[in-house]
């Protein structure tokens, strides 16, 4: 039999926005407004892109950095409160092979003047193709990339 | 707004059965066979039942116990490698309130006489209407119930 592994990890990732709850959540949920910072990046070409953040919508996308293999993610939205939490199932593939599959929840909490965002996965990286600390690194910059999309908003 | 919580939480669970990883991994996935040691027990109602656990399959139940509220789930299966792994996402619902969204895998390894299984869920407790120490005990006695229905089976 092939030889299968499944390494678990968890990690949580906090950021303050100097933005409103609301507008927050639109960038998670607007298909447009998160394909800017989830989606595009220099030296990244998007394949595909889509969004449906209601409870039991799905999200996919394909997309390829450079002239790399296909990196696809494949995502259900479980629990969706508005202006305040997400709860999502997501799978990662490289060129075809699935690499992970992951709980995610997002946390909202406004503050006197913003913000603040808890992101916290919980993962099953699989047969050795991913690590905990490149999903972290991944994720931490897709929020930075988020912060500055917020920050050109409010501008 | 409303009060809105999420308290994450992890535990494995590790059960060796004398059966081979075939038969274990038809007992999980069969639509009968699973039935009868995780939707049937003394006092419960099962309301509705279906598994389809291929890759992106879906299961679903609707139980009572007693004259009880309706405890439901809602999985979807994400990876499956036929004898060896079940990775699943998964929500509970009570009286149709969602308490929970969990990822879970399931690990099988063939041994000299039968089977290790290891039992791995990365839970999110939804707003304070579950706990880890519940759900631990819960799948607990589920794969008692499985090791008993393998017992029967292998007589």
């Amino acid at each position: 039999m092939t030889q299968r592994t499944v390494e678990h990890g968890n990690f949580s990732i906090e950021r303050r926005f100097d933005a409103p709850a609301s507008l927050v959540f639109q960038a998670l949920t607007d298909v447009e407004m998160k394909r800017r910072w989830f989606a595009e990046g220099d030296g990244w070409v998007t394949e595909s892109y889509a969004l449906d953040a209601r409870e039991g919508g799905h999200e996919e996308g394909t997309f390829r950095y450079q002239d790399g293999p296909p990196i696809r993610n494949e995502t259900t939205y479980l629990d969706v409160v508005d202006d305040r939490r997400l709860v999502l199932s997501y799978c990662m593939f490289i060129d075809g092979k699935r690499i992970s599959a992951s709980l995610a929840t997002i946390e909202l909490s406004p503050e006197a003047s913003g913000t603040r965002l808890i992101y916290t996965e919980q993962a099953a990286f699989l047969d050795g193709a991913d690590t905990l600390k490149t999903r972290k690194e991944g994720c931490e910059q897709l929020f930075d990339t988020l912060g500055s999309e917020l920050t050109r908003l409010a501008a």
